[in-house]
């Protein structure tokens, strides 16, 4: 289990996602120690630490370096990475050149969000797993309609967290902005 | 209606309340212009600034003197102000001379919630309303217990908003802060 | 102050509309008694009863017989309706018919939701204002995008309400369906 | 993975404890397979179910025979059980004889939520971990409460999901209530 605050942070790159989602993002992705991972859009590895811990691989693409960056130093951190492939480019590239996906996350994709579910959904092993999470309205029709497209049938579910801070005085209960989680499974 | 980045805001004092959060308890208080009103815990003025457009009388109280110069300074900005007078003591002292309440707003009590419950209900008019707001889990409960003491049947809704930002990529939702708003009603 | 439960209801017609809904969209609206105000997909006239108090008149439309019928037993129940008239029809044919609009609520639009902005657009007077309210994500991102392309700069609110049931062992929280709100001002 | 619509109901046992909430307690519990686990208040065994697959032993408690009735039907729907003990008695009665806890969850406690705290923290091994879930306000504030007396530094989130249903015509998000999960540490 990690803390959210125990990842190292940059002002120039989003992430780690929170605890509560990474949570269920492991809990839909069922992911077992058999298993490979593709984490389009890594950010700085919030989703990649947590599948490092728990796939045989997990390979981690971002189209910004300092993202590439960031996720290897809380692998470091977090004395994880050995089985982790690290890839600077477009997911809509790098994808191409990926074979054997049992589960994919997608936590970031730019204007590249259709193409790199088409493109996932061509590697992606029979009972395989896309998850997408989306803090964009748009993102969230996005996903449902292309995986409805690509013969999916995706689930969405909205997640609003508050975290308590116990004061004095009191327990003040402060938000983290929505988030949706979208995921479909190959038949 | 007043927008939420046109208050003046200072960093020692709370408020102004949101905007939906206002919306709420205006339709609860059904304020009519005949009525008096004391909002108890005024901080920058966002209740008071309300049902100045729309009550007969408010008395602003806050405990903090900045509070009260805050209020005083979103009045005139919003050139409000004539119908409204404002106090600079705890709550649960300048209520003891205040009479003849149809509408009590309950923004701010620290420890005083119980005593500035108890003696708004003594001096609160036949189908008055007692409305308190609470960003602390306890204030929720605490709050309902002594309304139910004093004999009132109160609501509680917790309301949580969040905001879209309309950026290039997309719409990007932001959360405030979950807010209770508790009411109940004389008989 | 109109109760949820005290609207009479019926399983063919969605609505009321819930009460902390209906306070933010008067609050956004800023309706003023001199005002004229559309209420499209009207339902079962939560909207519809409270413009009735507030404005000059209300134009309410449905596409649905039985909901004009539901809106009017409402109107009847709480004693409003003389400032109202009612008309059952697609919205982007009844709109054609309409002028003077200051305030148009779109409470419903099947798949007609960009025509019916498009024609509100065309009759809605200066400084008019628009409100969206949207159960769908789909509808969301369609109603900001067209706003957007009629020149509005459109705000959207996400409210999340959950209410009280006062227990004997304690308050019991029970969510309703999360409702955008999209809102925008003529220039 | 277990899907909250495979767990089989009864209309006078609550549960089962939603999929988001059982992925986030068991990603705060860290679980490992060497660690027994309590489960008080197991009601249809929706975390007794999860914890069966991870934990060495799993001890559910609950104090309705129905409960009880449930939970052992739904272990064997999924094919689980083997690791796991069934007590129908009160938690604070059962507790008493149960030692060695690495991991204690308290999903119901009827007015008995001091004393199950009690009992458990004197139980709890070293790094050993407490989690409750609360529906009512009243219980948030009396675990914090107990929790911090007995010398913890408890964390409180309070979850709000809401659930997209795919229709034809969009994506309609209906929600759960809100439930918190309070958990604690030992030192
Ligand atoms: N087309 C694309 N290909 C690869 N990465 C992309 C992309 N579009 C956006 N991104 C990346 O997606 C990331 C989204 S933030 C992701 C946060 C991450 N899940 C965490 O837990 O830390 C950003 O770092 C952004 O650079
Ligand atoms: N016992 C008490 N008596 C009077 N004011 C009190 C008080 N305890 C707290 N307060 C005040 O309650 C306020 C709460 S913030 C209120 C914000 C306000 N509704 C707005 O819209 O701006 C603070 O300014 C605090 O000083
Ligand atoms: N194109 C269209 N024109 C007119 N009404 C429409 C429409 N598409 C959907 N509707 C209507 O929109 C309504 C949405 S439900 C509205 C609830 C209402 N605000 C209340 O408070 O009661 C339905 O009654 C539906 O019949
Ligand atoms: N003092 C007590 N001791 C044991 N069980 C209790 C109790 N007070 C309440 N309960 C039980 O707590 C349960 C709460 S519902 C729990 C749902 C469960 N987590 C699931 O996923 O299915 C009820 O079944 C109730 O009978």
């Amino acid at each position: 289990m990690l803390e959210d605050m125990d990842f190292i942070k940059s002002c120039d790159v989003p992430g780690p996602t929170k605890e509560a989602i990474r949570a269920i993002i492991l809990y839909k992705s069922d992911v077992k120690d058999s298993e490979n991972v593709v984490d389009v859009g890594c950010g700085t590895g919030g989703i990649t630490c947590e599948f490092a811990q728990r796939a045989k691989h997990v390979t981690s693409i971002d189209i910004n370096p300092e993202a590439i960056e960031m996720t290897q130093k809380n692998l470091d951190k977090f004395d994880l990475g050995d089985n982790v492939t690290l890839i600077c480019n477009d997911g809509a590239e790098a994808l191409k050149d990926i074979e054997d996906i049992d589960i994919a996350i997608v936590g970031g994709s730019g204007k590249q969000l259709e193409n790199i579910l088409e493109l996932i959904d061509s590697k992606l092993n029979s009972k395989g797993r896309i998850i997408v999470t989306a803090i964009l309205v748009d993102t969230k029709v996005e996903a449902i309609n292309k995986l409805k497209e690509l013969n999916y049938n995706p689930n969405i579910m909205e997640v609003n967290i508050s975290k308590g801070r116990v004061l004095d005085r009191g327990i003040m209960m402060m938000s983290e902005n929505p988030i949706a989680i979208i995921s479909a499974k190959k038949r």
